[in-house]
């Protein structure tokens, strides 16, 4: 039986859905149903080709009733990071292809209006979906598409972002049909952090206040006094109550956003009722749904945070498949935090900071060693940096620990509550460069660029974990100001990852291979292509040099003077943007200094690039080690002509 | 009488205080008395030597108290933005020296730790403050300095950005004695925006509910009840009551931050009793206190927007010193404005987006043009970037002008949300290059940098106004994506800057003059400093070809091919960091091409700079005419021996 039998035959509900048309003809009392065949459907995909496992599971009945009561892609459904999204893909014509979920050529693990009409916004950094949404509902007000509804679906984790603060801010301002859904399931991928989290809790442990603020809005319904006055009466009337039960107050109608819930996210002819009753409301208003992650799959539910992107899985037994790793380098992410630890005990001045990714970063072994020493702000980037600022400010040393593209939300804190002060804050910068499945939200692509430019920045990458050690240990020595190291996810290049760490000069590189016909300069992991290049060229009869900078900021000058003076053939090679990072630096040099030299830059040209594995997407952008032979070959044959 | 006797004679109180300690010594009840000099110092003071007057003098009374109460330096204020320290400055040992306010080698406009141990951390962008002080206190709990305060002050306009959010969701997470102080004047420079505005409006507003909240405080204190457990109580008793009154919701208790409040701010005495009361309890607190901007001085109070930097003026009168502009070219900010609105009737696409500064970006035009096009979404500049990539999702043509340096808040935001999508977006990126007084933060130096690096992106700056309006005609033309405009504050370089728009093509300069000795290479308003340096050259016997490249991305590569294959001297000029802007594009290509090119770049060396006149810094620079002059006479030179 082929997989496309096997699905139709087991799933033989969701099997006849091929677009929300085909949904909306199913009677309501079906839809439970359809729910159990989806979680199964996604059980069986995922199990085999692995993506956000949890964030999907427990969004399920969300996803159905938005599809079912509204009328989409004429309505907008606007998601928020997107991991909770898959449903939304299998129920817009997606179910056939959804095996190639993450892969190169495949669907996106995140929405993305480049692959469907019904994916309405790019959805992959957290918090933006309010602002993004309320300028696609305005936009359908100056239009005159009155009619059209705009939901945005964010989750509590992301809701805490900042940016989600500031369309919350903004929503209320003007005429619209902004549906908020807050799909609260109190995870981010870790814990949730915050106080916003704690209130929100707070809020739905009140059961008389449940109660009792349902039925005045169900008795408003019923008895036809939902004009805009007598429900704004009823709201106020609730949210007394509620302060004198529960002591809390309602941020969102602080915002005059008006509240509903909190309601049971799982209960889908329920959903169904509950959007059908607020989708003809005018003006923003958000509905809070409980949800648990990985609803329906025991091991998921009990360890939510493993089972974000838990990666193969048996599927009968929940059993993981973990690929056999004897013998192969350790993550940098797990050399990352024990060395943190390691230099946490000989400094009591270093503290660790994390936005929302204690397990990613490994900021958690900090957390478990010295948890007073370790602060998980949640998402929210930019006052991850600059509580950083002020904590180096009063003497602490500070290891902000943030993932390359989620860093750029904190590119202004590190300009003006860093860099002008010239505080010491270690930048770990994680996921740097090609992050592989996640896509094109994802690659730490910028960091290089984006650093560079800014005055008294370290900024530096290791090609193996010893340097990153290295690279750490100098990092935290006194007189350094602030000092960026960028390392990408995944696997390091050694086995033996354990050394005795060591004080770097800052802004010295080092001599890999000796070699005249051309020189190779490179920074970071992504040098382990190049010196494997190296051997195959030197086959070839190329000698190449390969100089691993280390440092991109301060570069090394007397390696460029030496590259400059001895070699017409330059080659720069670095996991990044070639727009401004390494490439640039070593074309100034050149260039100013009136070198003969013949550069070229190879990294990733300028353009997004979508997912697909790492290994693929190195060869797409030509720094697999097969293009850089080739390319280098290609270089020094054509300068030799 | 010399100006240091006027000051000694006409404020004799204020005369006696060098320092905090001098402050301390004065019996509370000469407080008033105190602040009327202080009032007057700042009135004569700002007369002369322009500044930010209206915050200032809205502040007086918080930074007498302040500094009355608590014990600083060891106590931390941390000021956000800084508009309001002006007499935070006075009062700690720099009132003789206030008079170099904001000009070159003088005081810095805004709170900088390197000018002071009283200023505990930089303070030019909105926002800050909170997450800041979190981090300074967290670091004196860990450095078992419990006894330390830490006090953040913050406006009603910066608590609406995203980042003060996200220190305020963190304020609660840890031990702290941190403490909020609001400064409520509702306004931010222009008017506010937001529904936390309006929602401190009201909750002022509530004159029953003020008494019966601080009455219920004070019959606490009086009877002893101020244990941790009894606070609360009457705390959340309040904020029940408060929500029957007002029907509103109170928003920090809702972040498990306590709220007092509100109360007058220009009550120095009563202040002093609030502050004392309130700073041993520990545990995040926040105290709202009303104040009016530019109190103290009529024509202040009555237009705060205008007074909030209103250059010099006459004292006596209030009437502005208004420099003859005769003959002189018009602010580029003029023409924007101008221009929007002439579009916006041609294009009913065309919306425009301002964060909080419809009078400083000439967005108010627009507004008063078409209200219902134009959103000021107040300080929240990742929210105006993912709010125009909304609207521009749905086929409007967002007009998004903000400060190049404030900018840096949306950096995400514009490669997420609007880059990756390739959504059509005009970036205005107004106060770009060097701004002059408002010094070290506020330059807008990275954005050629930071903007170039994003692929999609278009890239541009115009040498004058016409080019201004044709780039901005271009930009909303059919098939553009994002599009990237940027020019300096204030002049441009023509008397006439109305014109006929024309479609420029995307990635073409232009030939200025011819010459075959260099070839200068600019882009944007500075090119006119080129110009005047290419005549003076001539005289020199020096023939320089300048050319305005008008865009940086994608540059001309027929012009970098031309100066390549005809030129031994390259000059770049711009008005931004040399790294990362058009002096890195011309060297990638010139080496990249093995072109034997000796590169010199001009621009903003790699470091941050401080206050000064934009004359000033660009010779600090080395970018004025005259620099220019020599830097390029001895490049020639020295190329020819």
């Amino acid at each position: 039986m082929s997989n496309n039998e096997y699905i139709n035959n087991t799933f033989p509900m969701l099997a006849s859905i091929d677009s929300p048309a085909d949904l909306k003809r199913l009677p309501v009392d079906s839809l439970p149903t359809l729910c159990k065949e989806l979680r199964g459907f996604l059980i069986h995909e995922l199990s085999t080709n692995p993506g956000h496992f949890a964030s999907s599971m427990g969004a399920v009945e969300i996803n159905v009733a938005l599809h079912y009561v509204f009328n989409t892609p004429y309505d907008r459904l606007v998601w928020d990071v997107g991991h909770q999204a898959y449903v939304h893909k299998i129920l817009t014509g997606r179910r056939d292809r959804f095996d190639t979920n993450r892969k190169m050529g495949g669907l996106s693990g995140f929405p993305n209006p480049s692959e469907s009409e019904y994916d309405t916004f790019i959805a992959g950094h957290a918090s933006n979906s309010i602002s993004a949404a309320l300028g696609m509902s305005m936009a359908s007000e100056l239009a005159h598409e009155h009619d059209r509804k705009v939901v945005a679906i964010i989750g509590d984790a992301s809701i805490s972002g900042g940016l989600a603060f500031e369309g919350l801010n903004n929503a209320a301002m003007h005429n619209n049909n902004l549906l908020i859904v807050l799909n609260d399931n109190d995870m981010s991928i870790d814990t949730p952090v915050g106080s916003l989290g704690e209130y929100m809790t707070d809020i739905t442990t009140s059961k008389r206040y449940n109660t009792m603020r349902y039925k005045a809005y169900q008795f408003c319904r019923r008895h036809h006094i939902v004009t805009e006055h007598g429900r704004g009466l009823a709201l106020r009337f609730n949210n007394a109550i509620k302060s004198l039960l529960t002591g809390q107050q309602n941020i969102f109608e602080g915002l005059n956003i008006r509240y509903f819930g909190p309601f049971d996210g799982h209960d889908v002819v329920k959903l169904v009722k509950i959007f059908n009753d607020l989708k003809d409301m005018t003006g923003p208003k958000i509905v809070h749904l409980r949800t648990i992650k990985g609803k329906g799959y025991g091991p998921a539910e009990k360890d939510p945070t493993t089972w974000h992107s838990p990666g193969k899985f048996n599927e009968a037994t929940g059993e993981r498949v973990k690929a056999d790793t004897t013998g192969q380098p350790t993550k940098y992410q797990y050399v990352f935090g024990h060395t943190l630890v390691e230099l946490a005990k000989q400094n009591p001045k270093i503290v660790g900071i994390t936005a929302a990714m204690p397990t990613g970063t490994s900021m958690s072994m900090l957390q478990e060693a010295f948890p007073e020493r370790t602060f998980d702000v949640g998402i929210s980037e930019g006052h991850a940096v600059t509580f950083s600022g002020g904590l180096a400010k009063e003497g602490m040393h500070p290891f902000c620990a943030i993932y390359s593209s989620f860093l750029q939300r904190g590119y202004d804190e590190i300009i003006h509550d860093v860099a002008i002060q010239r505080l010491p804050v270690t930048f770990c910068i994680d996921r740097a460069g090609l992050v592989g499945e996640d896509g094109v939200t994802h690659h730490g692509n910028f960091d290089l660029a984006y650093l560079r430019c800014i005055p008294n920045m370290i900024v530096s990458a290791p090609m193996n974990e010893h340097y990153l050690r290295h690279l750490m240990y100098t990092s935290q020595l006194p007189g350094m100001g602030p000092f960026a190291i960028r390392y990408p996810r995944g696997k390091g290049a050694l086995v033996q990852w354990q050394c005795d760490m060591q004080q770097l000069p800052v802004g010295k590189g080092r001599k890999l291979t000796q070699g005249t016909d051309v020189a190779i300069l490179s920074i970071g992991h992504i040098g382990n292509n190049v010196a494997r290049a190296v051997e195959l060229l030197r086959q070839e009869g190329i000698a190449a040099a390969h100089y691993d900078m280390i440092f991109l900021k301060p570069i090394d000058q007397a390696i460029l003077a030496e590259v400059a003076s001895k070699f017409k053939c330059v080659v720069t090679v670095e996991d990044g943007t070639v727009v401004g990072g390494l490439g640039s630096a070593v074309a100034e040099y050149m260039a100013c200094n009136g070198a003969a030299v013949k550069l070229l830059r190879m990294g990733i040209d300028d353009h997004f690039v979508n997912q697909g594995t790492v290994a693929q997407l190195q060869h797409l952008c030509g720094i697999d080690v097969e293009s850089i032979v080739n390319r280098v070959e290609n270089l020094v044959k054509g300068e030799s002509k």
